[in-house]
């Protein structure tokens, strides 16, 4: 399992300062105020570290967009993409190609149940776009269900399937979409009694399609494990009886694993910790570590042959890119050769329980909640009210405290992600039991700033 | 210019066959019938050429889907491929990269007036996207004026702007489309007086903002010279009353080059053969000729800093990605030193001239159109009438002259892209002199085929 870290840094700081400049004055920033980027250059890579023009290491608990699941400059993969280079770095989707025939194969192997048919994407946002697309064309019906704590990707379809405030900056979005509750049992909307209607699933569900009309919606899609707005898992029972609801009015169910999927939940799709088989599964991200980007939404052979003689209005110069194949067939294999799965499964225990100790030292932690090597912690003012550290869609003042926790692991070289009120540990599933701990240790120091904040 | 023509053929039908086999089990095609797939499995390519496991091998005058400008398997971009992934393969957009920051530079000197800034993204589609996403947010205004026959890609909002007939599968649209004619003066749907209302630009476009409201209007987006829709070049004069159309009512001007930009016409960029600089550049295809999956959408300094202190909602996990900024800085640079614009240039003289005889020695073609290495041949039954030899839209059976035209130009090894009643002439812009005769000396043979078609 162990990389060898060496530790060729590049040491450069006027490079690095003409590179912030350039991108600065010439690249425009996502999600951001290009006002007040301040990027980090970032000279070199290699497992789970990266590091800068001034030699400063960090460690990535991030993996940079939750992507790198096999972590940094995997040399399997790189010597996939030379030799895929040499040999045919392109070809149009019209035409066959042996890493795309391959990569179909392995996915038909390693994804559940009879999930056999792929559409290769450039990302995961074009995975659900299609996935809508296909949901539509096999069902003849056009409403699609979606939940509030999601995020699907920034297209027009995409970021309207999206239901955090991200979606806001572009609506009136995609026509049809309708709105379902998330099984956050931390902060139940129902007020979580037990048995939940909506976080035991099939009770809500019922409920809006008896108001909208099943034989209207095509498909519901669902983050099975929700990533960037809290890693949320859902109840054990919940995707099960989602899955029902789907069957009883012939309605696809539709799984975004572009995030939870390859290892990323301890298991090769967190689908399998529930044994629910989705009609279309959209991946991307872990498929290849984004060596080359990569994306697919992989339907049931069934599902595909419903639409055999029609025509399928996928578009997508670059689908099935034989160079991100071949990245994404090595990667394959290297998870397998590597028990890149089972590592994650077993870091899953740490993280659980030394997450746990840190829940019992700091009282600004409210939930600890995740599978694998993804995981949410959830801060709070108060445990008692839930009052959350960082309200929801705070920016600027309001942020800082969990802002302020970002930057302080930062400086001892930590790089962590966060969302509002939760800061993410989700490092790539090659970690070792060290550098874990390593982690672990700076968040158990700078977790004394959320502590600060806390009312007693 | 020239390329060395070596002749690494993999003879190896069975992997031919297996290729081919899992793909029609594996794989999802686009804009297919599923169960009509018959791909050429594509073993290895060179300059203008690609090859099957047979050993056949094909002259590939459609540029694959017109993205391959600098032919394939070009050696200085295969290497900076190489160099990168021993590099650093992959890293967030949240950070700064020096390919990034380099391919933001040299965007910015190669594209025309104060076009520089850009947001990178894997595609054409994510960038026309995008561009909507920013001069909404610009301008504070939501309509989009958008031309029929149009290709702007395939997610939920690409696909609404586009308007042929691939948006029909996902209506209802993106909100706030508007539908604009085009400049398509052979068939001039107000008839075509002199001078035309529609092909002039500006009466048609002031006609529309007048029921429109002007002020509702964030862009106006167009293919500088149209694509996939028949290669439609806009009279001398067009372009520049949009701009000052746009410019009179603060309306962005969006321009769409993924097909037309980087030295396909014969420039760098199309519309600086009627110097006019739009609000927003969209690009992809040509900008590395698809090695790896790559796209910009890029804007004047000038409007990016009306949006400097806001939030932009752009997404998208690879945005900016090390390997695909590596080749494209490899692409432009091999570009400027082998002077591959001048040569897409020069070709289309020769072009202009090839195909001119052809019209004169074949009654099918109705029109011939184009700039550099993009050209369009339009068939029809009826010189006089101008019938299309194929009807708008239509396939299968009433596809049959065209695609009977196609197939026999393939089994001669000259790959074609075709629509409708348009056969392309859109070769890599490195071809040769003997190439592109070889070419047309197989389509002047093809040809007799649409004749036989022809009403006398
Ligand atoms: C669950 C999920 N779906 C879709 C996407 C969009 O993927 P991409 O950015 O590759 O288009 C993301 C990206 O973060 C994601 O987390
Ligand atoms: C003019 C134009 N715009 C946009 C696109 C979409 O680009 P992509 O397929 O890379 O998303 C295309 C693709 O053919 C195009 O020709």
């Amino acid at each position: 399992m162990a990389t060898t870290e060496t530790d060729p840094r590049t040491i450069d700081p006027n490079l690095g300062a003409q590179i912030v400049a350039d991108a600065r004055e010439h690249v425009l920033y996502s999600w951001s105020v290009q006002s007040a980027i301040n990027p980090i250059p970032v000279a070199g890579a290699e497992g789970r570290h990266f590091w800068d023009y001034d030699g400063k290491r960090y460690l990535d608990f991030a993996s940079q967009l939750v992507n790198v699941n096999i972590g940094h400059q995997h040399p399997k993969i790189i010597q996939a993409i030379k030799d895929q280079a040499d040999k045919l770095c392109t070809i149009g989707p019209p035409m066959a190609n042996e890493s795309r025939s391959q990569l179909g194969r392995m996915l038909a192997e390693v994804t559940p149940g009879d999930l056999s048919v792929s559409f290769f994407t450039n990302g995961g946002t074009e995975a659900n776009e299609n996935a809508v697309k296909l949901a539509r064309l096999v069902t003849g019906r056009h409403k699609i269900i979606a939940r509030y704590r999601s995020y699907h990707g920034a297209t027009h379809g995409a970021v309207t399937l999206t239901g955090d405030p991200r979606r806001w900056a572009v609506e009136p979005g995609m026509a049809g979409v309708v709105r379902a509750f998330d099984p956050y049992t931390y902060r139940c909307p129902a007020g979580h009694p037990d048995p939940c209607p909506v976080c035991s699933g099939a009770p809500h569900l019922e409920e809006i399609l008896a108001y909208e009309g099943a034989h209207t919606v095509a498909a519901i899609i669902l983050e099975t494990v929700t990533g960037t707005n809290g890693i949320i898992v859902p109840p054990d029972g919940y995707l099960q009886s989602v899955r029902e609801v789907c069957d009883r009015h012939g309605i696809l169910l539709i799984l975004d694993e572009v995030m939870a999927g390859f290892g990323r939940t301890g298991k090769w799709f967190a689908c399998e910790h529930w044994d629910v088989v989705p009609d279309i599964l959209c991946v991307a991200k872990g498929i290849n570590s984004g060596y080359v980007p990569l994306g697919a939404m992989i339907a049931r052979g069934e599902i595909i042959d419903q639409v055999r003689d029609r025509f399928f209005p996928g578009g997508l110069t670059y689908a099935g890119h034989p160079l991100a194949c071949a990245s994404a067939v090595a990667s394959i294999e290297a998870f397998r050769e590597e028990g890149v799965v089972e590592n994650a499964a077993a870091m899953g225990d740490y993280f659980r329980e030394a997450l746990g100790r840190l829940q019992e030292r700091h009282p600004s932690i409210g939930e600890v909640r995740g599978l694998g090597c993804f995981w949410g912690i959830e801060l709070v003012r108060d445990r008692e009210t839930k009052e959350m550290l960082v309200p929801f869609n705070a920016s600027g003042e309001a942020a800082a405290p969990v802002s302020r926790v970002a930057k302080a692991a930062l400086e001892r070289g930590l790089y962590l992600m966060t969302h509002w009120n939760v800061v993410m540990v989700v490092p790539p599933l090659t970690i070792t039991r060290e550098e874990a701990e390593e982690g672990i240790a700076i968040l158990d120091d700078v977790l004394a700033i959320a502590d600060e904040y806390y009312q007693e």
